[in-house]
C-alpha cells in the first residue's frame, strides 16, 4: 500500500478534510491527495503556499526542541479564520499535514494522524 | 479584576496545567501564573525557554498569515514528548500561553483559552 491510500483514508475519515500530505522539511509534498479536486482548487492551491511557510516553522520547532527540554515535537496545529491546519511528526525528514475547514472535526483528525503516521513511516 | 486572576481561573480550570503566561510577541511575559510553584520550578524554568522561542514562531506565523490567504491565526498547539503548549492570539501585540502535561485535558484548555481570551483582551 502506498502513501496515497494512507492520504485518501484520512481524507475520507475526517469530516471537513480538504486534503493531505506527506511532506518533507523542505516544504515539498512527496504525494497529496485532495477531497474533491475540483470544487477545491483554489483553496489547494492556497494550502500549498501555507503549507510551504509551515514546513520552515515546523523545522524551527523541531530544532528548537532538541535545544529545550520538552522531548521531541510530535504534533503541530495552526488554526486561522478559514484553515485548519494539523502537522503530525513521521520521522526526521517528513510530516503529515492535513488541512480541515474550521468547522471540521479537530478531534478526529488528531486521532486520525496520530495512528496513521507509524503506517506512513512504515513505508518510507 | 487584573490578567492574574483570568490566569489563575485558567490554570484552575484545566486538569494537568503547569502554567498560563500572557506575553508579548517579543517573548517576554506580561504576567505568569503557575500551577505550583515549588514543586513544579525546574519545569517552569524550561517553560520559560520554550515559550520564548515559541514567541517568535507566533510571529512569523501571524506574518505568514497576513501573505497568505488563510485568514489571521487565533490559536497555535505544539505537543511534544512532554509538553503540550497551547497559544491563542488576545491582539495584534499579545498571546496567552498555556503549558499542560501530555495527559493534561487538551479539550478544556482549548476551549477555557478561547473564552478567556476575549476577557484578557479587555484589560489590554
Amino acid at each position: 500500500m502506498g502513501f496515497l491510500t494512507h492520504l485518501e483514508s484520512i481524507v475520507s475519515q475526517v469530516d471537513g478534510a480538504i486534503a493531505c500530505s506527506v511532506m518533507g522539511f523542505d516544504g515539498i509534498a512527496v504525494e497529496t491527495h485532495q477531497a474533491t479536486a475540483q470544487a477545491e482548487a483554489a483553496t489547494s492551491m492556497e494550502l500549498s503556499n501555507a503549507w510551504v511557510e509551515y514546513a520552515n516553522i515546523l523545522q524551527q520547532l523541531k530544532n528548537a526542541a532538541e535545544v529545550l527540554k520538552t522531548g521531541a515535537v510530535a504534533e503541530v496545529s495552526v488554526n486561522s479564520e478559514k484553515l485548519i491546519t494539523l502537522m503530525r511528526l513521521v520521522n526526521p525528514d517528513y510530516f503529515l499535514v492535513l488541512g480541515l475547514k474550521p468547522e471540521g472535526n479537530y478531534g478526529k483528525a488528531r486521532y486520525v494522524l496520530r495512528v496513521t503516521a507509524p503506517k506512513v513511516k512504515a513505508e518510507l
